[in-house]
């Protein structure tokens, strides 16, 4: 592996599943990886009598809260559901900014873990395992229950395949590996719900999604020979589709996923002389290159900037600096 | 297996590994999965010297053209690249009305094959396998290289693995399996190239689509308490996006996939007199019940019809038929 750790799957393993009790801490916003770590991990250590919860910040989204259906919810945002915790473990994340408002309760805990698949080059907690080379934190927690002896249930199973699915874009995106597919093909084995987990992540868009989208695509402009899309989100346009701004959050690949287009860039407008751009590409440019020109930051792939102007000034100034970008 | 054959896998490829020349028969409007098992059936006969080619009708679609590219075409219009076919063999389907234009070349094969996933009840060939719960053809010809014991190349796993991601949604779809992961699993290992496969398969849609559908989406409508979602394509709405019709074949999808909806309905203007309805639902509705009521048909899940109204009074009277369809 390329991460770093510096204790293995077993052995962290071993001092979870001794543990009195643990609180798991998935990153803010969370998402179907962050999740379905928690409520895989969460219900193994559960069913071996160590009193466990995932602690989150703010509502779990939608399209994901099916996760955690059922009569034994794992995820609460109670910060007494445990008054001392044993260990307290970031699960999908790591560093106290990815879980704000929950430090304090983080720092409760007599000794703290790390399990995750983000980039990062150094961990200070007891207990470590970060592998960026991991499809999913799902995937590292599976070998972790399978390290410990566990005999994985079908909502762990479940948890596991969705943290996979959501991370992986479905086994579309380039962090799809061999072993996600085997993984895959055992988590099948142990008698995954796939076709209602498809249902709930990928046909349960919300129609003011859609509807934004819509309406901010059908005013995209594509420029430098079709190799730069792009689209605006005013919050004028936001009222008039009864959505929020968050709606528009996934825009931005309906413009990449055009042929031609190399680079993707949508403008929100946050406030009247505040403008967010995201920015994506395709297969070379680098559009973090871009995005540091604005003080913003990110990947070649992905990246972000806030610009303090009002829209149309933002995408002027973007335009010009994007447009070196995708000279090949 | 719960489909029809008459001959074991190994028996089918004996024979076609053995014969001097065979014209593989794809269905017209070919898609990932018909060419894929085309490419790869193709590729590996010729490797062992016979003389092979996929006889097509028409333009194989932008999309999917990447199937076959390189120095040696495994497509072909030509209705005389094989002038006397020692076999011809259906490939993804089934019955001249799947290959018209091409029947006549069809039946100049002393023998007459065929191996295909669709449903059918009968099959008249010399040898047949027919199995509808393969996730995919290209699974069907994966097991019959492997069992034929041929050397799987990297231009063959592509198009397996190409066929099986888009028959399958990448993953998404219900007829999805354990094995579809598990060969996933081995057609990684083989090397396919992932992520070229991906990003030309899902990231490369031709921008008048999107043009199209974010335009008809824009006037999108949802009835019966947000369960049925339906679009129109005028012909007036194609022509200002610069589009096809063809461009809105995607469209039902993205109103089936919103959240609440059961039924989805696209109405497209064929002629001033004639509207196509197409129909999906999500988990319960049987919209081939409705199409029949208009003289169509098709599945539980996805069906259509044509109703020789203009669209307005077409979609009046389908508004009609669906609502007792989406009551539980």
């Amino acid at each position: 592996m390329s991460g770093i750790h510096n204790a293995t799957l077993e052995e962290i393993g071993k001092a979870l599943f001794n543990a009195k009790s643990v609180i798991l801490f998935p990153h803010e916003n969370p998402d179907g990886d962050a999740i379905g770590s928690c409520v895989a991990l969460c219900s193994a250590l559960r069913k071996q009598g160590v009193d466990c919860w995932a602690l989150v910040e703010e509502k779990i989204p939608d399209q994901i809260a099916f996760i955690d259906e059922g009569s034994e919810k794992c995820c609460t945002k109670d910060p007494d559901c445990i008054a001392e915790p044993e260990i307290c473990a970031y699960i999908d994340c790591y560093g106290e900014s990815r879980i704000p408002g929950r430090e304090e309760i983080f720092r409760r805990g007599q000794k703290h873990f790390c399990i995750d698949h983000h980039i990062t080059d150094s961990c200070g907690e007891d207990m470590y395992y970060i592998d960026p080379d991991e499809s999913s934190t799902t995937l590292i927690i599976y070998k972790l229950l399978k390290a410990s002896g566990v005999e994985i249930d079908r909502r762990m199973a479940n948890s596991i395949y969705t943290g996979l699915c959501t991370d992986t874009g479905n086994f579309q995106y380039t962090n799809t590996t061999q072993e996600a597919h085997r993984i895959a093909t055992e988590l099948f084995a142990l008698g995954v719900d796939h076709d209602d987990i498809m249902v709930r992540l990928n046909q349960s868009v919300d129609p003011r999604q859609t509807m934004l989208e819509s309406a901010a695509m059908a005013n995209m402009e594509i420029i430098c020979d079709g190799k730069v899309a792009m689209a605006c989100v005013s919050r004028k346009l936001v009222d008039e589709c009864g959505a929020l701004m968050e709606h528009a959050d996934h825009l931005i690949n309906l413009l990449r996923d055009m042929k031609g287009v190399e680079i993707a860039i949508v403008f929100k407008e946050k406030a009247p002389e505040i403008t967010k751009a995201s920015f994506r590409s395709k297969t070379y440019a680098d559009v973090s290159a871009v995005a540091a020109q604005f003080g913003g930051g990110g990947h070649e792939r992905a990246s972000g900037c806030t610009i303090f102007e009002d829209m149309e000034t933002a995408k002027a100034r973007v335009v010009e600096a994007v447009k070196g970008a995708v000279r090949q």
